[in-house]
């Protein structure tokens, strides 16, 4: 059993490191606001400071997975406390990809800069699906960053309306390439940002999923989840 | 520091949960094959059967990672060891996503299924990049198995092969889909299942650069990554 001033200490590394992994959390949803930015505007500079701005990202998952490692060395936590930990360490993951899926975003904003001219309003078509993943990603982070299960639970059926929406986003563009084949090069380009975007979805989910996690001590993947009377208040 | 017989007990509570994510591999290959085979044949009802076979799949991963957070707790390793678990649980995750990707296959055989007749040979198209991510996930999982970093290090240049025969693969299907816009639907089903086999090359990378990490203890993640000396024999 740890004493009490060691467990103190554990609370303290925790905290520091679950500020940085928030301070992460806000450079990635940056780098996700920046790269569909640049599929609306196809500025190709900032697509590329996107990309390159992956590499602090990948760095921060890198050294975060480390400390999460180190404190658990150093504090050998209690179950309870390593349960944090460990979400920790599957949240530091879901944001390294979405960093990854905006470099998606980004060359796909690069490659369409390169064609001659845009045939189908392509920003538009993703424009809802984009608005939802961001403040769905935004809430996320928010319900991690005060551990507050009940606003994480309300986030899982927002996902399912990013879904919903992909695959409605994906109907429209088949007809557009049917329509029209000389849209299909913009169309796919827009089909794999809109794929980018939904997948950002499903990390943000899951990071939702990690907070319950922590908070009720029951893991809610792959369940359905209903939430404990005492929070649907 | 943990007395002799708690570090052999540690031991072989982590060799026991090696050998599940094993099995738990074992299972993810044989539903990444059957998804190809039923995108092969059309074969729904074996559709079905790997999109309900993914339950097990999503099982397996809630109870390995608690199992890997019940060793850390009851046998509080140290750096070293606990290095084999961190990598571990990041494995589980990696698998889980394959077992993701594998039921995507089956769905988009299931869509191609419920069209009259193919118009391309959708299967041909994507039995190289297959038969490719199959091969390298078969020796991730190995490399894996025996710990073997000099085997994985070797792995990590196919993924790039398969990265690169994705994207000869989207030529092809925009050629196909320009030609003759009847195509269209067929095509992106055939390309929603290049781009699952494509990131089943990436998850099969990420197993090998835990095995190098366990061995090494080097996170060679977002590097490039260069084999020491002694293993280039």
């Amino acid at each position: 059993m740890p004493s009490e001033h060691s467990s103190r200490q554990y609370d303290l590394d925790l905290e520091e490191i679950r500020s940085k992994v928030l301070l992460m959390g806000g450079l990635v949803e940056s780098q996700f606001h920046a790269a569909l930015e640049t599929f609306r505007t196809g500025d190709a500079a900032r697509a590329d400071a996107v990309i390159k701005g992956d590499e602090q990202v990948n760095r921060l998952e890198v050294s975060l997975d480390d400390a999460c490692s180190h404190l658990i060395v150093r504090r050998q936590p209690a179950a309870n406390d390593l349960r944090t930990v460990m979400a920790t360490i599957k949240v530091i993951t879901d944001l390294e990809r979405i960093g990854d899926e905006s470099t998606k975003i980004a060359r796909a904003a690069r490659n369409l800069q390169e064609r001659a001219v845009s045939t189908i309003n392509h920003y538009e078509t993703v424009r809802t699906i984009a608005e939802n993943a961001t403040s769905l990603l935004h809430d996320a982070l928010d319900a991690f960053a005060r551990l507050d299960a009940a606003q994480a639970a309300s986030l899982i059926a927002k996902d399912e309306l990013i879904d919903y929406e992909f695959r409605v986003i994906m109907r429209t563009l088949i007809t557009f390439m049917m329509e029209d084949p000389r849209t299909i090069s913009v169309a796919l380009d827009t089909l794999w940002v809109a794929k980018a975007v939904e997948r950002i979805g499903d990390h943000a989910k899951n990071i939702a999923e990690y907070v319950i996690y922590v908070v009720e001590g029951r893991d809610i993947r792959h369940t359905e989840y209903a939430p404990k009377a005492s929070q649907q208040a």
